[in-house]
């Protein structure tokens, strides 16, 4: 099949994307997220999780990574680079593995914290001459920003790097852009997340991010809580977080995208750290002016039965999909989530 | 910019996707759907409705066409053939257009019946060698498979097409496609939309091929009724069309983008023939299994004030704008909604 082709005639039923061999993915962080990826990709046809990295190693199988072992090393033991005999220990482990293994894509579920951390990952990836599809759930505006400033580097490193594509921003994100079609102007983008987890503890990086949000919290104090100190808020709030007008990268992606000044873009929610029903239903608000001149608001929202690690972890892959696509064309440098239409992954 | 680029950190503000002249644009049909996509186009300041062609004529002004001027002559004398200076009646109007016109791309407002006559249009844009951007709202499965027997012809043809991008199949279509990334499997994707229109006459080609969904009814039936005919069967349900597992073309795009088997795509919904609010609110709900074994459900649901023609042609010229990025990439073929991320228009 050609690569500027749209849909085969001759393969109709087989969609227009067709993988003779499926795309070799890996997993930089193995936290609550990388590991929930790990489960995510396991039944996968089209994609084999071939690469995992933490802090403290790295596990690479051509074959493909089991995610029990992986989990269970990591969770035992602190890092997969103890799973044997695949697993390597190094203080360099992001930097060896993109040396070493062969890899079509990564999927960077690091923590969003420091600020600048996934733009350093990311310059190891254009020092080591790496080429392939690069995809981040950042959620920060300023995280984001930093990686436009990468732009032109991406671009002549021949990386596709998918930013802001998982759950919020990522899915809601291309929900708004879609929405906002059926207007003339936009009036308003609003996202609303409901999140519950039965455990902050398996959220330790994600659930401190949010606490950043909170007033009188910045990044820095949040990073040096202690775990004690954690709980301790949580105690005192019965485990809920409430956010407002949280920086996230939603505002900066569809302005980019030509929706809508970023002020217009707010996203705010509820976090139950105790329970893993969600306290509300997440969704996406945009309001806007048709061209008759009625104000109107189109609304999309996810099922409560689904979770964050479900609605982060399927679009990023289906962004990865659709930036191997991209790749394969020629098509480097940086995309967002509301740029791009994400492919679904059997 | 180069064409293989992605957002430019230079120009962020102002979106990835900078035109630095006005997309040249056509609307084939004149009807209702063509009489809106004009009033749409109208502010735009990315396109410049240039050309426009009905049964028996045209007219095309490089400057930009008056929506008023040509409304008023299609409605007092049945053309826009009949607009001084720019109008020309014939009896070959798409293909003299096509011929003489520099247009960079074509929304095609025409009639969905016969079944046939996209396929036919098409067929004139290839043999006339005319290269550019087409768009479609078509809405039956089979319409839609027709065209994608063209899809060798599109892509030597250097034309760039865009099918099933309205309202549904388009945008709830490609809400399905986004909603479809949190899960692990589809089960199944039921679109149920509200149409309120306050007179059917606005619609009356819509009108007949919403008749031709009805138990008993089927295309040809529906499109030899006499308006008096439609009339009557109007009087007969006080206005209101109860529509159930239609045939529309959401099924096959979304079995393209490979989210699941067309059996698991339901359309119906309900139209209001003489009342402009709607009977429901249009939606599309995705239910799935996710990677941990839940079941649920996603729902895109449009605001009732934004009415069909809000609803199909902003999503067309969305499409359009998408599909002008993908021909200045020498990107040619068949696409539809469910594969490519609409670019708002401004």
């Amino acid at each position: 099949m050609s690569d500027k082709q749209g849909i085969s005639p001759t393969d109709a039923t087989t969609a227009n994307f067709l993988f003779s061999q499926p795309v070799r993915v890996g997993v930089l962080g193995f936290g609550g997220l990388g590991q929930a990826a790990a489960r995510v990709l396991a039944p996968k046809r089209e994609m084999l999780w071939v690469a995992a990295a933490d802090q403290k190693g790295y596990a690479y199988d051509s074959a493909g990574l089991n995610p029990d072992t992986c989990i269970a090393a990591y969770q035992a033991q602190g890092s997969v680079g103890y799973v044997e005999p695949i697993g390597t220990l190094s203080n360099h482990s992001i930097l060896e593995l993109i040396e070493k293994a062969p890899v079509d894509g990564y999927f960077l579920a690091l923590p969003n914290l420091p600020n600048t951390f996934m733009a350093s990952v990311i310059q190891q990836f254009i020092q080591a001459g790496w080429q392939g599809v690069l995809v981040d759930a950042l959620k920060r505006t300023s995280a984001v920003e930093q990686l436009l400033a990468l732009q032109n580097e991406l671009q002549a490193a021949g990386i596709t790097y998918m930013t802001g594509c998982g759950a919020t921003p990522g899915l809601l994100t291309a929900a708004a852009t879609l929405a906002a079609q059926s207007y003339a102007e936009i009036h308003q983008v609003k996202i609303t997340f409901g999140v519950g987890i039965a455990n902050w503890e398996a959220y330790r990086a994600t659930i401190r991010e949010d606490i950043a949000h909170l007033p009188g919290y910045d990044v820095d104090r949040a990073r040096s809580m202690s775990d004690a100190e954690v709980e301790a808020l949580l105690d005192r709030t019965d485990g809920i977080l409430h956010l407002e007008n949280m920086e996230h990268a939603d505002d900066v992606m569809l302005e980019l995208a030509g929706i809508c000044p970023r002020e217009r873009v707010t996203v705010g929610g509820v976090v139950d750290t105790r329970n893993p029903k969600k306290p509300l239903s997440t969704n996406v608000q945009v309001t806007g002016r048709t061209f008759e001149g009625k104000i109107s608001t189109h609304t999309f929202t996810l099922g409560d039965e689904t979770s964050m690690a479900a609605n982060v972890c399927g679009p990023a892959f289906g962004y990865l999909k659709a930036g191997v696509s991209l790749h394969q064309r020629g098509m480097y440098g940086l995309f967002t989530a509301a740029e791009v239409m994400p492919k679904f992954v059997k």
